[in-house]
């Protein structure tokens, strides 16, 4: 018998052997769609099964965004049943939701993530604590980006606010405490950060105080963060997440690898889908495994 | 022409109308239903309706709790759309959905639960801060309960973290900060928080700090809070939430109410149907509105 392998010995497998850290974001709009594709949730599904049929073979990972099925309810969870169900094996999906809740609804997010829509990763948000997430944490198969320094503009607002020192931690910034916190959290190996590569300073720092933890980086691209930057600081040093290929590091590209669906058609191929695939190829030679 | 009245507005009238400040959660799970009900979706969904038609009628407000619906995938979401349909016009719903994300998710996040499902509130996790949140707190005519002091074992984790004094706020826990901030957000009228009834010294605090916002409280009952100090504390003082019938104040009670369906039989009704009525107008006479 051999055990179920881990979410990042998965992840390391799939990064080795396409050559890239990109994960692909599905976080399809209405608004983003091309000349062709209807403007409603059939549109929205026929163009995530584009994107994973060109541009997920490139990919490490996919990271559907789970409120742009669920602004079409019911319809629009059971499109993403079906974008899920077309995933190939091997390729890690991780659940973007951002759930977080006490320990009795934390259990039916598990279920409803890992067991319902078969995610190998969730994100999750950190305010309620280790105690609260357990649920989500506790299983050695399957992983957790916890939020910790996000990509948006005003994200400083409550994460960069100054610390006092305590008996086991300087005086820092909310994020750095998160990330000293969620370094300790759940059984070892399930659980990772996210870190906006829209702000490189607090990327680094981050590295630094969670030399092992897994990073899920978004805000290049679209939201302008630098890809090289991210490399280097991104992969880890040490376990759990270190020494493996890729160190655990997943760059999120979404409107960079999408919008090419939208984009002119001037020279170069005219079909949304040769333009997708072609974006997806170039970012994962932007993001490529470091040796 | 008349403007739609506010959530606060619509939250007074019935306050007063019913008298109580009691809002009922619906969390259903399989291992909470009673005897004669199926271990399956269905037999959630007839004990979430059976809540609606003899416990909503007692209640201010419902308050479902989306995790316990998403378990089940889209029927699952179909099913809580039923059941939302199925709540009177005049009971305030508050989709406990715990969202945050960055702006562009936000703006999804404002489709699905305000659009697509008719929530006239949601709770949202302030993590991202007002920034990302904009598109949830900006419609006059809904409302956002973003999370302060949550009422698990371990909230304490994160939120009572100590933060340095800045030039505008003084040295304080973070969910102390939260509130400063948070009753900065919006356009004003349109945020609350919520707020453990298992922690009432910090309650007694952050209604200092936030005179003027509504509550959303959870934790008493099942979870071991005191009414009566929560009563006292937790009515605003202040506009935009004070000076109305019930000052803004909700009490969630779901497994003090739901767990009566399951109870033995012994002496009184033996009908679920008659217990859980029963159990939500106990709650509804000890959660008054106050003179």
């Amino acid at each position: 018998m051999t055990a179920t392998p881990t979410y990042l010995e998965r992840l390391a497998a799939r990064s080795a052997s396409v050559g890239t850290v990109l994960c692909l974001g599905i976080d399809p709009d209405i608004a983003g769609l091309p000349d062709k594709f209807s403007r409603d949730l059939a549109g929205i599904e026929q163009f995530a099964r584009l994107l994973i049929d060109v541009a997920a073979p490139h990919a490490a990972a996919v990271k559907p965004n789970l409120a742009f099925f669920e602004a079409f309810g019911s319809a629009g969870i059971a499109a993403l049943e079906r974008v899920r169900a077309a995933i190939p094996a091997g390729i890690p999906v991780i659940a973007d939701a951002k759930r977080g809740d006490i320990g009795s609804t934390a259990a039916r997010h598990a279920v409803a993530l890992f067991d319902t829509l078969g995610a190998d990763a969730v994100t999750l948000n950190p305010y309620l604590g280790e105690e609260a997430l357990g649920p989500l944490l506790e299983r050695r198969d399957r992983f957790a980006y916890v939020l910790c320094r996000t990509s948006n503009p005003g994200a400083a607002e409550l994460q960069g606010l100054e610390l006092s020192s305590s008996d086991t931690a300087p005086a820092e910034p909310l994020y750095a405490r998160v990330a000293r916190r969620a370094a300790l959290w759940g059984p070892g190996g399930t659980v990772g950060l996210v870190v906006g590569a829209t702000a490189p300073d607090e990327l680094a720092r981050i590295r630094t105080i969670a030399p092992g933890l897994a990073f899920l980086v978004p805000g290049v691209g679209a939201q302008g963060g630098e890809a090289e930057r991210v490399l280097r600081a991104g992969q880890a040093m040490a376990a759990p997440a270190g020494g493996r290929p890729g160190g655990g590091l997943l760059v999120n590209v979404s409107r960079g690898i999408s919008g090419a669906g939208a984009g002119p058609g001037g020279p170069g191929p005219l079909d949304p889908a040769e333009r997708v695939g072609a974006a997806a190829a170039d970012w994962a030679r932007r993001l490529p495994v470091l040796p």
